[in-house]
């Protein structure tokens, strides 16, 4: 399973050497993440509100192979390399014409609220990804 | 009371045209309305753990005359212009070897955490700023 | 002529207090500019590319009724509301399920990139809206 | 050598789980990186200005341990802990009363800007670090 969604960079995006700004490309993967997740029926509010258990992001793994600009039309794409049984990790991408700008690995944990400990992945999210 | 605090700017401010990206400013006024409360004795925290104040802003008018560009030092002045029951009125400055480059009138109302309706500014700032 | 476009808000458009962060709409309204510039045939880039002209933004008056949430999708609206010989007055919004939570007036100034002076709009502009 | 600064943790930095999005401290590494060269003698303006380089980031590792929140007062802390002919390694941590919230490894490669190739990092540079 597989997310990807179209996104055309904005000023707010860039920096001033005309590029996208490192950390902001995050942002796009916080999207992805969350919509991937959305699509295999995981909304991370009702997780928060019905079970106490919240994402935090442990690890991320980040090369920039080429920039991306202003007004570039990009392609950002997700999707879950492993699960272990409290944490997701996502592969994720960043594309523009076919070539791939940014790739990263980003590592997140399933937390309770209420200690904030390492909590087991929701049964949805293990239902619908094999565990390699 | 005015207080203000050097700055410079760095990539994550800036955007493509080579200059601060227009929100940006804004957090810049953010670190000033907070650092003047507290130098008035006034921890946004304690406000909100005690008396369970926060301060939402309500209105911004920002006037830019002239861009800051990467690794500018810049000058960030923030004075309370005007207090009403409920709200401040905070007067932001950004200037660059004396000159303004940007100018802000930002209003911040006290609002209750139970009901998020406006209340009573805390009694330290009225009496620390006469109501004009 | 109006341009709107659905967000849902993510994690880095909020804050600790579990909103929108004031500055972060700024970011919404800049996007809902360039399409709105771009459904009337201009586009920023060929604008900077083949006429030396760059928009800079002016000021910004910007309301906050109430505040967006994580995850809530929103509907952010832009309008012209004005031209003059160099500037163009945005009306932009941000409503949630109808009801305005954010009213924004913003100006921006056409500048020629040699001297950066303001310079007369793009004919393309002034054909398609007509000034008050 | 090492170069670190204090920073308090503002609203723009946070979000809805209260505490710092992870992106934003990438732009306070950003800070640190920039300040560390700048101790070194390195200014980035001047080496774009005078030597027509740049730095792009290459690859981010980062590990994030435990949150900051809302107020925390935390150090950047910024070393060298690599040269290559073109590539600079930082190590770079976010710490609160001594505990490390945030561990980072952030490759710099210096690129010209004729053709955005690799080049040889700045004299300055290799004297002032030995090349492990």
């Amino acid at each position: 399973m597989k997310h990807q969604f179209k996104y055309r960079i904005i000023y707010r995006d860039t920096d001033a050497e005309g590029v996208v700004y490192y950390a902001n490309y995050l942002a796009l993967f916080e999207r992805g993440r969350s919509e991937l997740l959305r699509d295999m029926g995981i909304s991370l509010t009702k997780l928060k509100e019905e079970q106490n258990i919240v994402f935090a992001i442990n690890r991320v793994e980040c090369d920039y192979k080429a920039p991306a600009q202003y007004d570039d039309e990009i392609l950002v794409t997700t999707e879950i390399e492993r699960l272990s049984k409290a944490r997701i990790i996502f592969k994720q991408e960043i594309l523009r014409e076919g070539k791939i700008l940014v790739s990263a690995v980003i590592t997140a944990c399933a937390l309770s609220l209420k200690d904030l400990r390492p909590k087991r992945l929701p049964p949805k999210l293990l239902k619908n990804v094999s565990i390699k």
